[in-house]
């Protein structure tokens, strides 16, 4: 094996490890007068639309109508962000802030505002008086910006809502960013959830040296939504064991006197950076390799703190009421308006503001400059740092195609092979993620170039596995997802191979990202990524060792549902079209790109050059295959997907062969967005194009890899759809053959014979004597399977009879 | 707040708690001539066809062709499924198994084959020579069984596959089971997952006094696929602390020498069932309340223990080349075939069964005897323990409907009120859950008479929260699917409220739960069990406080690729239609109820009476808002959903009021499932039915709650295909009011007039006027919620116009 090189291993600098300063009391006013600010901004933000610094006395029209926001968490993610920035000051230090409780929007667009950032990115929210209104009235408002953290606020790259990915989110940002620290707040909420709760253990994957640091921080609030959160309720010794074990040393920070909790938060955060220096330190100069353990810190801060104690009688700090707006009825009811001005007069905001609304001296002393705001990290806008990646040619690893279809090659293990170049010629930026399935998938080839990221215990017997591998495998299609997400979301490339059947456990993580995507592409300020690409293989048509119970091919109607301008779905059927498919994806940027590729051996279809055409064009005619050149076809046989493509080859050989008046065309797609019309997908054939290839009124029998619906959604709008009989997966099938697989959900060869002579009109008499011997082929091969426990031979290992060279027989 | 009664939680037993008995040496003897036992038919079944007892020299011939299966796993779970017997017959225990690592099939046929249940269920697989051949052969052979456990596996509630499900799978089966012990082995790959990460706290809702108990056996054989897996490559103490962090105290069992790991297995399971005895015992007699520390067992063995420790040159035994087949070419190389011969009689089968196949005495003596053996337990049938629930008369919760259209009602919070007395009336066998979402969704009713479980710290300002609550809440979706699950499969009743916008979190697991009906339903042996209900409510039309971010109806879509026999998907437009659903759903079996409802103030459409007409037709014509009695409609307006049937209902208003010489049609779809053909779908309306309601050729203007392409996706065989016209959720809106949602999304009230006035041939030239009014219509209530930050009120407010005593008024 070849080992990973990285020059300058030892010369990172830990910036992080300055010496430990000590908080003077000048900066802990600081960053009490900025916490004081942010919560002010904050709770102007969920209940304002005007008097936004209270210059008179405050009246129901400077209320919103709709009050929508989450209060409880916010104070003290501006209590964590307050002292980020004391930290970044101090010690220069690198930080990209990766918020949880992303519902918490207030908090990162009060700092956004007070920092300079968001009056940067969005003049017309600028530090004086009609920006604030602007800062207030735009939250959670018609045509404004959304309650949450979101590709709109400057400093994210994680957008609140869904819980659970924060943690994953902020490794894959840290991975390769050996300066940065990556500072991760978990509300308790989310730290119940599954993906969370897996999450912790990925610092045996962190490299203390090539990687940055992630900084976890538990934000113990108390509750959830209106439950109390299990590790808010669970003895302080139960909760160090569980942080010990996830391989942390926590640091406990907890009160709800502010100036207490600032002067313990200071030291902590001084105490966390330290050590993180410490740990960097010894491992890039020393060489010191065993799994460090990397502090967290566990904050334990009233829910809501800050807010009205209690409201109509009833305890509102502190407890779950203070979860979203503490205070309802502030149009309804004059005392709540009494309270919410008393509430917000409590921050003392002309302390903090000057008479035109720009922050005063105290408040901005704390901001850090430039780009060392968090909220103006190039990490959190990753596109800035983009850069290509050195693909080398993926013709050099062509296979060699001298007649299609008679040769068969396993195609991912073809991809292997460029991919490992891939790696090679891209060290620091490029990462391959898989739940344990990177050898099963066969693209083993990359571990002759680096290794397996792990840094827990190694035994004699192990293979590839090191702290600075590149693969990155944990069995969690959750952190593999979250991990990639954050890598390409700061700037960097990567693929995720993934069984096919697995793959539906992050369809939620996808929509999130692809939503993303679709709003980041709008804001003119945020660059763009890399596309998320996944390599979907050990597919539902060979489920040799999965059984049938998790089969499902749908992630392609999952993705399919998203914006057209971000979704791309490919399914290339040998391997130089894999090839030339995933070298487009990696060049491309801001989508999310499918490929769907078997890693059996398959039948070479195509030599390179005409694979790259094939790919370029996204369908087409296989006029080798196809009997109608000189002649309109009377069937068309379309195909999509590896299986699907040889059973539609094997009937076309057999139409040939036994019926040659029948003008048959077999019509290729690889890029399953074509099958739409222009107007739905930026991808999609014109009805002149669609027609030339399907016609407008022969049937044509179509073999798809997915559901038959997803062709039909896709299609339905076309001429000739009324003649599309979609032949797909339909959940049948347990313990099979790859063949029976394929008859048992009616999409082999004989059935597909079967629907062409049941669709072509006026066939000769002879085609029923053809139509019958296809069905008893299908009980010949289904007896023999059961018999002998695999496909007969002729089926195993056909090829296509009519090649130069090679007899045309009788294909069944 | 009435206080949950459970009139007999002091009378339960504790079986697990008898005496400690010391295992005996003879004991020891039978559990090792059982394990040998259930490892030599593991082996068998995964390479032989033939010659089962080996008893003439092994040949190529008797080897199957395709060697699929896992051995890594199965040593492991033939130790544990062989101590858990001896701990029944020594202690009366009642014990359900749960294999996470269910790809180790082969463990869970063997043992079931050997206490007899198999031969029971398939009496062609006896036990016998045949029996024995049969089981061999049958095992990842085509037509056979699967190679993992399977809903076909006697003993199984959980289907080996997808990882990560096996805890929370256990939960549900303990809970309301008090003399149960759900043994659940945990892989240390599985251990990886984010579902299975979170599962460990579970133990914070399981009441030691009114549920069984979970005992969680960590297997680490240390690796997962091809890599180590975390949990095993961490110093123990790390592991000690972690497993106390969950809240269990750990009891290790490690060694590669059998009768070394015999004696201390059978030492811990001892203790193991001797704590949990205490622990009930003390809950139930002496009124403990505190949490207690139950125990975990973690059982290090090495990968593929007894298999080939060397092949070819490189280790196998305790590596990860053990995880699947050891010996892959067996008939291709005389020694590999050499080695399965050698590797087979080491087991010393003639010990072990006699001539005719049959185990002998010293095997079958640790077999428990009827209901006690696991693979018997009527908990893994839980159709056999299923009794109907005692279910108020719904209609006596029904709201008044004096008009239809002119009353508001939260459909969830009415729901809420009937579901308060389903849960007093059924206070052991039915249970809600979600993920802290049920105040949330106005269901909050149900504390009047039960609590949320939780066996975590309470403080004074908490509320509903007791040990023995029936509503089970965490932020997990993946826990709340999982227990639901458990708890179904053992024969209990469930319903799951969830946000709708979240709901894809469980997409994979859904998959299972409703492949696992597929299956189960074909089994004669398998009694049916109540069916899994989802009310997905906070849906994605009224996302007030959760953002664009994660908004998503794809879960309709998920499901409907499903197999149509189990399916079901529900709109019901109003709270009446609601309760009559939620009704039918409790009392059905072995399906997946998908319920989409909103909670938002929503019209009163249907009296009583009226509703459950509705809901049982599926599907009809809405009268009183049609305006094409004794004519022949001009256009039909469908509508799927409430906010859907809201527009409908105020553009057919519209179009009556203004172009009243059109004849309008108003259809509302309850039941999604009706659209298909019958022969989709159970449920399918015949063609004859679906014209009589849409028309053959009218248009139709279809307002749905989902992506439109499934309406088309369902209907595209419909005559009136053609004139098909769906409006549905196209991903548009960020932050917005409720009317701006729907406008955005073209949904509105304006637009399907539009729609309409686009589509209707010979219309009067005024229409063209009212067609410009509806879009500035669009415009003005767009610039009032950019002003004042809510919908218009005409529009909020709005009502149906033409009932009796209310002055028929423009309606725009």
């Amino acid at each position: 094996m070849e080992t990973t090189t990285n020059t300058d291993r030892t010369a990172h600098t830990t910036p992080s490890a300055g010496a430990a300063p000590v908080a003077r009391e000048d900066e802990l006013r600081q960053v009490d007068a900025y916490w004081r600010a942010a919560n002010y901004l904050s709770v102007g933000q969920i209940y304002l639309m005007d008097n936004p610094l209270l210059t008179e006395p405050l009246r129901v029209e400077h209320v919103k109508p709709r009050l929508l926001g989450h209060w409880g968490t916010t104070p003290g993610l501006n209590l964590v962000l307050a002292h980020l920035n004391r930290v970044i000051n101090a010690r220069g230090a690198e930080v990209l802030y990766v918020l949880g409780p992303g519902h918490g929007g207030p908090a990162a667009l009060a700092t956004a505002w007070l920092d300079g950032t968001y009056g940067e990115v969005y003049p017309a929210v600028g530090q004086d008086l009609d920006g604030m209104r602007t800062l207030f009235r735009q939250f959670s408002f018609p045509g404004g910006v959304p309650s949450h953290v979101a590709p709109e606020t400057p400093g994210s790259i994680h957008e609140g809502g869904e819980l659970g990915y924060a943690l994953t989110h902020a490794y894959g940002a840290a991975f390769d960013n050996p300066d940065l620290v990556v500072a991760c707040v978990i509300g308790d909420g989310e730290a119940e959830t599954g993906p969370l709760a897996a999450s912790w253990h990925a610092n045996k994957v962190l490299d203390p040296v090539r990687d940055g640091a992630v900084l976890p921080i538990l934000h113990l609030n108390g509750y959830k939504i209106a439950n109390p959160a299990v590790l808010a309720r669970v003895p302080e010794s139960e909760l160090v064991d569980l942080l010990r074990g996830y391989g942390h040393d926590p640091l406990f920070v907890s009160g709800d006197d502010p100036a207490v909790v600032h002067r313990r938060m200071a030291e902590v955060m001084d105490t966390a950076f330290d050590r993180i220096g410490e740990i960097q330190r010894a491992a890039r100069e020393d060489g010191a390799r065993r799994r460090p353990r990397w502090p967290v810190v566990v904050l334990r801060t009233p829910k809501g703190w800050t807010g009205p104690h209690v409201v109509d009688g009833v305890p509102v700090e502190g407890t779950w009421r203070a979860h979203q707006v503490p205070l309802h009825q502030v149009r309804e009811d004059p005392e709540h308006l009494a309270m919410l001005e008393s509430w917000m007069r409590g921050y003392r905001p002309e302390e903090l503001f000057d008479a035109t609304g720009r922050p005063r001296e105290l408040v901005t002393a704390l901001a850090p400059r430039g780009t060392a705001r968090m909220s103006a990290s190039p990490h959190a806008n990753g596109g800035l740092l983009l850069r290509d990646l050195r693909l080398p040619d993926f013709r050099d690893f062509a296979v060699d195609v001298p007649e299609p279809a008679v040769g068969r090659s396993e195609p991912t293990r073809v991809l292997g092979g460029w991919l490992r170049e891939v790696m090679r010629a891209n060290q620091d930026n490029f990462r391959l993620f898989g739940p344990d399935e990177t050898a099963s998938n066969r693209l083993d080839a990359v571990f002759e170039v680096t290794d397996r990221a792990w840094t827990a215990a190694v035994l004699p017997t192990d293979e590839h596995l090191s702290p600075d591998g590149r693969v990155v495998e944990v069995l969690s299609e959750h952190l593999c997802q979250g991990w990639l997400e954050g890598y390409l979301l700061t700037g960097r490339h990567g693929l995720f191979n993934c069984y096919e059947a697995f793959i539906h456990i992050i369809d939620a993580m996808f929509n999130q990202h692809a939503k993303w995507l679709k709003v980041a592409r709008q804001l003119p300020w945020r660059r763009p990524i890399a596309s998320l690409n996944y390599l979907l293989t050990s597919h539902v048509w060979r489920q040799d060792h999965n059984g049938f119970s998790h089969q499902d091919p749908g992630f392609l109607d999952h993705v399919v549902n998203k914006k057209a301008e971000v979704v791309r779905v490919y399914l290339p059927p040998d391997a130089n079209t894999l090839l030339s498919t995933v070298d487009h994806c990696l060049r491309s940027r801001d989508y999310v790109n499918v490929v769907v590729a078997g890693k059996q051996p398959t039948l070479n279809l195509f030599p390179m050059p005409q694979a790259i055409r094939h790919c370029t064009r996204g369908a087409g005619i296989l006029e080798w295959a196809s009997g109608d050149q000189g002649r309109e076809p009377d069937v068309v046989l379309a195909c999509a997907g590896d299986v699907p493509t040889l059973e539609v080859l094997a009937a076309a050989a057999i139409l040939r062969e036994e019926l040659p008046e029948l003008a048959v065309r077999v019509v290729n797609v690889v890029d399953l967005m074509r099958l739409q019309p222009p107007t739905e997908h930026p991808h999609g054939m014109t009805d002149a194009e669609f027609d030339a290839l399907f016609t407008v009124d022969r049937p044509v029998i179509f073999a798809f890899h997915g559901y038959p619906w997803l062709i039909h959604r896709l299609a339905y709008r076309r001429h000739g759809h009324p003649n599309l009989h979609v032949r797909g997966y339909k959940e049948e099938g347990t313990t099979t053959t790859p063949f029976d697989m394929v008859m048992l959900n009616d999409l082999d060869r004989f059935r597909l014979v079967v629907d062409a002579i049941d669709r072509v009109p006026g066939l000769p008499g002879r085609a029923a004597h053809l139509r019958q011997r296809m069905l008893d082929e299908r009980l010949r091969c289904r007896a023999y399977t059961r018999e002998h426990g695999e496909d007969p031979s002729d089926i195993r290992d056909w090829r296509w009879p009519h090649a130069a060279g090679v007899p045309a027989e009788p294909s069944a």
